[in-house]
């Protein structure tokens, strides 16, 4: 395809149904890639050049900005294409797209600052709340540094977490966000990890940068429908919470993981045989049991998340915010889904034998990959356990959690 | 409501909802009927009248015997309902409802003979095909013992398994399903279970039975619609193969079981002290995360069974036959589901302490039931991953299994 | 063998090695008594008459009351060799030898008040100390309703747990162990539940019952070597805490019940053909992996539970009282041996077909006696893991807990 | 300590315990050269040099050879302490100790070939009998590729396992075993994997080597007592097959590596904080309950294993080989022991956080390792259980399994 952005008025389809067809054209560079990638702990520029091309990166931006504004049930599988395809160029695609959605919700002047000039801008983000910013007339000054920020290599903005002091509250700490130029940070070449090594979640170090109010919201309302750039766009899509598009990825890469992890097994276990005495493994009853246990779950996995997608999307559609209950539901489901690809590899992997962990075969890349996506914090089954199991108890929730 | 068969034209709602309502209205006494039904190792007669008054048992019979021919989507979370409120009463009444599918793809001399006189004939069964058949004159003799044969004291008809010689097929013995009037076998009090006690499964004892051939069709025929009555009824749901309805009932009993104990879980938890400390054991972390996995667990797998459910209908009404592979796929979902349910009634049993194990509570209850419904050989986890494991595969089908 | 005491003295045997012959002489009348003991929710006479004249009973009694003081090692297995013929009756058997242990502790006259008499007099227990006592001079008022006793059909005594405020500790309610004679409390008959029915762990009512001081003790001083008659006796055995030999019999039990399920389901599985297709079910790959899982699950937890015994006898034999390191791994061994032997059976009964479910099935049974087990709170793995867990992270002790 | 051989007759110490306090003095430098050893895929020269200074290379050698002919449950915890410093250390010099061991069991001219000029000669292996042989006068020619000779680099000769025609048994072909010298294969270096990559587990490429009689045998013999040079030592430790020696560090290094993941989740859990909102991690009651969980897990199966060694070492002191059934007993232990190790580390790894998986921290590496050490045909559960479970159901072995 050309190396221009792509129009997605044509041939009658509708935005949706050309990316994805885009994508799918270059998922074979994707693949081709993924040793690069990993090498240099970092994706590919080629495959963040077919991002920006075939529209992925706007896929949740707005049409304002050239944005392709589309529904999670359109967006979310064409993302676990990728991830079948590279595991890391999934995880930071997904939060690029996502970022822009985030965005979307905040002040029109930050929104024109990122996307004014180019929108095909990509944000990375570093959202713990951890530091405490000082305060200066107009903003704040934020000095430090921002670990876990994938994709920053190739973004040109960072949407960081930090706490201010709101007076109105009594000078109690609160978590905000503030986005900032490439230009005021630095990167940190930090990122030597098992798994994911392609996202490139490396730390930027921040001296003493200025970050005027217009570039900064509370994660409260951000979460609430309250910010400052919420209802700027007419799609539907921003009518929603930040939180319940931040972290659609990670589940939707899990899934796509796992898929691809079923089709290597399924391959390799087909040709496979006993080193010691040359027996065929695939009519080993465990070793397709294995197979049949891991694809069904997999499978009601994938269905669950498809069901909150369409939710999400329902919300949105008729401009209905989801409540607490809805958005720890959808939040929870994610977790567990991607846990379920974790054990669905995990229970394959252990059948796979030797020869499954040479660097040569994808196998033990996905197996690292999953079990590191699902070591993020948003991934923790015992967090998400915890907060959906005080909710469903009607206890309060424990604020030591996420 | 009233004891005479309802009628399902009125106040402008499908028969779905009418009957939804009608079996709404009538759990309360299913409920309060499972000591009963329990204790008498039978379903109570109170609740059979009523699975026959609110239409319950006509859910899938054909409209021409005044059946309502509801599509899966419907029927099922109406069974789901019940089983809410009492295992064995589901168990059963989803099997009256499904061998009434059944026989709408028999012949139409069958379906008279049983429908002509009384449309609210029930059909209980035992299809396991263990005994070889006599051959005689326009028919065959059925001699012997036929078990499990749930809901019999309550049944009209039984439908039976059997093997016959097929001189076409080179006097292979073929599975064969016969359908038997009430008079022509003897039921054995032989139900003494530790699980699902209500169902009443006993023995049936034929003693030199002739059946003639318009009750006899085989098992191969009605699963390749090309059984004697296939295309007998207009309605789309019998463009379907017998094996999709006949299991459909298993999967969505365990998962009503499952929710029911979910709640009883909550709620007793809620409420439970420490015997040795006296402490309060809603907030015990252990506690509620258990009590989180099971409903993520649970919710997982009644999203996918919903979606099977819509896949049955829409090959239904878009009159496609499932191909191998589809309904393999729908069977073991099936049984993956009905053990997802098993596993969450475990989790959460394991942590309900003593008292959960007394006669007047509910869960000890749940607990056997549903274990039990695994333990049906259309639900057994290993049977199901090795069939589906060689599907997958590729494998040749092993007809040792099922 | 005779109705008589038996005396241990004979043949050049140890007292253990006797008590096993004995024992295994009298195990198929235990076997035998096992559907009677069920039905009638109590152990059978016949039983408890065993229990006494093979000297069970008094295994870890004092030789002053002509008891055996059988170390752990020795004790044990023979405890578990009942358990895989009777559950009912090990459980209790177990028991009535632990208490008499503890019984050794207290003070001299509570002992003669025991023993002086009778020495094969049986003691039940209620030991959560639920209620406060009021006091009276020279004693304390108990007054109220005791659950959960097991075996108390039998025993002669009752050792029941209840709160008393301490002057000397600011009137804190503190935990304090009565021994009551039976003629004091009247037996509820309300053990009506799934499993161990046998036990009879009925609840004992106690009207403004008088108990004098020497017949009380502190759970404390029981658990540190301070009761009233620690160093009463010269045995060995006696050198040890109250709570290191009460809990003793839960996971001796399991295993029992876990071994002897082991057996049925090897039993069965090779005489098993499947329903529908006539195939032998023991060399189907599941049930015989199935198999070999649980038996190196239930051979690693016995080998780690004879570790534990012969940690015990060693330090009674070193007359070194446990540390509360060493205290608490011993206790949540127990636990974990307990359900991994729970784990074992619910493998292999998940695989045992619809006819393990007869009443006259004995793996019914049992999967219902070891599930109920493990809902002991002594047996309960979050309680376990959340006091061992803390304790290996040297964290305070959550008094909430046990 | 100096680096020449040992000497072991001092200070009133037996052997064993001269060569623990040897290999933990060096312990640190194992430590020390984790990284470099994995780095270069080949454990350090410096940790080989220190394996045969303090002996251990030699410990299950024959004293007329030198070496100290320890017993199981003396070697197998020195084993194990080297795995809880480095995994691939571990690997390799157990498998230099224990082909020591099995050369012992070969002609006496074979052991004198090796250890005649150098007793601190080392042997690799490769025993997967693929190949087949070609007949020379004298002896065979082996021509072909070996794979997986864990620590090749520094070994003198390597064990191979290759098929031969056996003209008494009908030109079946059949497995056997040859030892043949460095000079005469190429090591390929091949190892790249993502985990136990210090084992340096490359392969050997043969052309057309010429191996004499005298260093052949075959795998039946070894395993049955009838080897050439079985007896020819009076140690006790050489009444024994290849097979129960040969194996027998798999298991060792694999719970050494678990509890040295357990140590470090330890220390990391009681100072970790969520990233979020700073909430110690010490005091989260899921973060102890695992610890807990695997803690007891992992003892419990050291328990099992302790057992294992001791009946191996009474077999050997009563000179009596174990039958089938105990040999398998001990090889499916060991297959259990090691899944248990990795299930405790899994269990811990998946709630350890994103910050596990950097580089410089040893959890991602050793839960890397443990699961690779889990992917060895030795290890494979699946097969463990097969063979397990066909002889507990009395079925003829699988030959296609192992």
């Amino acid at each position: 395809m050309s190396d221009k952005t792509c129009s997605f008025d044509l041939e009658n389809k509708t935005a949706g149904e050309l990316l994805k067809r885009n994508i799918q054209e270059v998922l074979p560079t994707f693949l081709k890639n993924v040793e690069k990638t990993e090498k240099n702990r970092c994706v590919d520029p080629e495959n963040i050049a077919l991002l920006k091309s075939t529209g992925f990166t706007r896929a949740l931006q707005p049409k304002a900005f050239n944005g392709l504004e589309l529904e999670v049930p359109e967006y979310a599988p064409i993302l676990m294409e990728i991830a079948e395809n590279c595991s890391s160029t999934a995880w930071i695609a997904g939060l690029y797209a996502q970022h822009a959605h985030g965005l979307a919700l905040m002040s029109e002047e930050v929104q024109q600052d990122v996307w004014g000039q180019d929108e095909n801008a990509l944000i990375s983000s570093a959202v713990a709340p951890i530091l405490e910013c000082k305060e200066k007339e107009g903003g704040v000054i934020l000095d430090g540094t921002w670990g876990w920020s994938s994709g920053c290599d190739h973004a040109d903005w960072a949407m960081l977490g930090f706490k201010r002091k709101v007076p109105e509250l009594n000078n109690m700490l609160v978590p905000h966000m503030a986005v900032v130029p490439k230009a005021d940070y630095e990167i940190i070449d930090d990122w030597h990890t098992a798994g994911l090594k392609g996202t490139g979640s490396k730390t930027l170090r921040l001296k003493e940068v200025f970050v005027p109010e217009h570039r900064i919201d509370t994660a409260v309302a951000l979460n609430a429908g309250q910010s400052k750039g919420f209802g700027s766009h007419p799609g539907n899509i921003f009518h929603a919470h930040f939180i319940n598009y931040f972290g659609l990825g990670f589940s939707i890469a899990s899934l796509g993981m796992a898929k691809s992890f079923i089709n290597l097994y399924k391959e390799k276990t087909s040709k496979r045989v006993r080193a010691y005495t040359g027996a065929n493994m695939s009519d080993n009853a465990p070793a397709y049991m294995r197979l049949a246990e891991s694809v069904l779950q997999v499978r009601a996995a994938e269905t669950r998340l498809k069901q909150d997608w369409q939710e999400i999307a329902n919300h949105c559609n008729e401009r209905k915010l989801p409540d607490e209950s809805t958005s720890t539901s959808w939040r929870v489901s994610q977790t567990y889904v991607t846990n379920q690809a974790v054990e669905a590899v995990n229970r394959l992997y252990a059948a796979s034998g030797g020869s499954a962990w040479f660097d040569d075969n994808l196998m033990q890349k996905l197996w690292r990959d999953v079990n590191m996506a699902a070591s993020h914090a948003y991934s923790d089954m015992d967090v998400a356990t915890q907060t959906f199991g005080r909710h469903l108890m009607a206890l309060e929730p424990d604020m030591g959690l996420f």
